[in-house]
């Protein structure tokens, strides 16, 4: 391959990516089948993976902005492409719009495996203003896994499949499409790129019209294992290397709404006031307090908050909120709810003030699969990587995955927790061990019977 | 006078409003003159004369948006300058925009009085979507006075003016210019109208460019006493029919920040939060708990908050929020304050946050003289008047004449509190209540030798 210089300050075309993402992959350099002394990934190459998607939308603070179907959206997915190929992955678009590479096992269609796939991927697709680390991390662990077994000339007795989601941030429409689970309406919302999903997923090559078709039948796959970084501080607060997920906490969002009475700040004296805002400050605190006396590892928070009228000289009558309670059990969810639901009417007591909840968004938890859990965590502990169990308060694409089959995740940590900002940060060492967690629970994986349940 | 048929539906031309104004002032009816069994105003011809005014932007529901400087406010004062006339006042616009009814006493310039003018009055201004009340009460209660003297054949021994004041809801403009406290850059101000308050006071028929001599010297007046509905729910709620004003209260306010940490509301346990709205809503319920435990009749208000970024799955960073103290003491509001920030610095140890105040307003109290208390409160008495002795939290025209001479307030009821609403409301029998207290306050005024101090 011939590697052409890279030129840049040229307009957005198609041209000039493929000229950039060519030169992206020269960058990595020749194969290291030969020189590779010990088995494991190649930190250089997966750092070069990494730094070759921040060609895409990487932005001068350090963060990236490439919007699902964006042009850099659609330029990065051929740089991944590529690799792909050359990690001897046969790539492919699903009708759902998701870059898929695969690569056959050993074992053939039944043999030594049931010939269900392997599956493991992320997202490239980013916030608005996001950081180059969420997403990209576990797409580059992936492709570097993928790029070692190849160049340490491992065959898999099963499928292999490296997965690059669509539209994660924009509401998980790759990985939903593959559990069946994205309703007709959802086509028509515009994201942050501008275009719809509808538009979007034709501008990936999927068939927005036939998306019913890419869902995969529940049980289809071997399981799905995402590498990802944790988006939290636990592990870098504990000094852990490896969170070893135990799934992905279900979530649940209410419309609050504290109603008092509007009146004027100067001739309402205070003990003949019903402020709708006092009275909310009070509920805040119950939440709080609720959820950090409760055992467990629930969280919930009230985000956003409006007093109506909202004038300095005015007694709030109305407050509006939200409330959110994330956790892995909904059962837990619904208890911390209901305590909050106690506190509140002793509130409305109080204050004189009525408050009514209104769930407007669920998100039901997805436990990951109790042996995914295990053999990620040998892997880590093989490794001589420190390793947690913990839950993943965000939602990932492995939470869709897990409708399909047995899931896991493996999270790395996040400095200072910091997320979906220029300022995430994940070190190389971190990257790569986790990347070597992924590769090696890839192998034990493979080894390992299915799961008779799906 | 031939009194024409009122037209109605014409276009809102100075044309139509004096029609309909003439058509106003004949719907009083003969003057009582002959017929007036006893002293004291007449309350069919006083709540006419309310009636009167709401022909000028009164709405369906009851209320009225009667903006300053709108074709409304224009036509109104028409109508006011005619029944000023009927009074036998001497109708003129001074240079601020103030309508002046005037009408000269016996004592002449020296004699029984020292020449000085007892001056009453209001405002007929109104916010957007206001009451009927707010104002207009004061205006058509004075009119009546001047009314019911000249109809009872009373001279009085000082000169009487009866002052309609320009702008008072958009910044007390006419009775602030009156005190020369009207800053340039104040005429540039955009108001509810449209038009500036430069373009409005010239439309009124004053002259912005020689606003400064529009001031009255401090003591070049014997008093000011304005009647004014209560627009708080202290004399419904204790069942009084007078308020006797010990002054209008000062206000500050403070734009308040609470700055913590924005996270992830999923990733972040709740022990390592630094919610600045869990903070806010501590911090809240100290201004609450601070105003109500304090001695005395301070109030205080957030009536204005936001979470920033404000998404029901992010932990709040940054709180904005107003604090508003108003009491008759600025030693008062400093000391609750104080108060206030001492809770603050507890907020911030708890919850790992810093708070931070900046004053952004200021209007210092205005205590009314203490003898105009007594005569108004000896009015009352005599008149069979329940009565009590209260601040008023809102700001008036008083609070701006105060700085010219002694001043006085009488406040009637307003039905459950409610101002600046279609709601407002108060009943004739007390407005004809608080015009009779005005009527003998006046007299009495009239009597007494004027103020040593002004």
């Amino acid at each position: 391959m011939l590697c052409p210089p890279l030129r840049v300050g040229q307009p957005p075309t198609r041209r000039r990516f493929l000229a950039s993402s060519a030169a992206a992959v020269c960058a990595l350099g020749p194969w290291p089948v030969d020189d590779a002394p010990q088995f494991g990934v190649d930190g250089r190459r997966l750092r070069d993976i990494w730094a070759a998607l921040r060609r895409f939308g990487g932005t001068s603070d350090g963060g990236t902005t490439r919007l699902a179907y964006s042009d850099e959206d659609l330029a990065a997915r051929e740089y991944v492409a590529e690799v792909m190929e050359r990690a001897g992955l046969a790539v492919s678009v699903d009708l759902a719009g998701n870059l898929v590479g695969r690569r056959e096992g050993a074992g053939g269609g039944g043999g030594g495996s049931d010939g269900r796939p392997l599956v493991t991927g992320s997202h490239i697709d980013t916030v608005p203003g996001g950081g180059s680390y969420d997403g990209q991390v576990g797409v580059a662990g992936a492709l570097e896994a993928a790029l070692s077994l190849r160049g340490h000339g491992v065959e898999l007795l099963r499928p292999l499949e490296v997965v690059v989601f669509q539209n994660e941030e924009g509401g998980k429409t790759g990985s939903r499409a593959l559990a069946g689970r994205v309703q007709p309406a959802e086509l028509d919302i515009v994201t942050a790129s501008g275009f719809t999903i509808r538009e979007g997923t034709g501008r990936l090559g999927g068939n927005p019209a036939r998306l019913a078709e890419a869902r995969r039948e529940p049980g289809s796959v071997h399981g799905f294992l995402e590498l990802h970084v944790e988006q939290g501080g636990r592990l870098e607060a504990a000094g852990t290397q490896i969170g070893v997920v135990e799934g992905i906490v279900g979530i649940r969002r209410w419309d609050v709404e504290v109603q008092g009475a509007a009146n004027h700040a100067g001739t309402t004296p205070m003990d003949q006031r019903r402020d709708a805002l006092v009275a909310a400050a009070s509920l805040i605190q119950a939440v709080d307090e609720t959820a950090l006396s409760t055992e467990g590892r629930q969280v919930a928070t009230v985000g956003k908050i409006e007093a109506v009228p909202g004038a300095p000289n005015v007694v709030p009558g109305l407050v509006r909120a939200t409330l959110e309670i994330r956790d892995l059990s909904m059962e837990k969810i619904d208890s911390v709810f209901r305590a909050v639901e106690r506190r509140a009417r002793a509130v409305e007591e109080a204050h004189d003030v009525s408050i009514s909840f209104s769930r407007f968004y669920e998100s039901l938890a997805a436990p990951t699969a109790p042996r995914f859990r295990d053999i990620v965590e040998q892997a880590a502990e093989t490794l001589g990587h420190s390793h947690a169990r913990m839950p993943s308060g965000a939602g990932h694409d492995a939470q869709s995955m897990a409708q399909i089959g047995p899931a896991g995740m493996i999270f790395v940590p996040s400095r200072d927790g910091i997320s979906h900002s220029p300022m995430e940060y994940t070190s190389p060492e971190d990257m790569e061990r986790g990347a070597n967690v992924l590769l090696h629970s890839i192998l034990a994986l493979d080894r390992e019977p299915g799961d008779a349940d799906w």
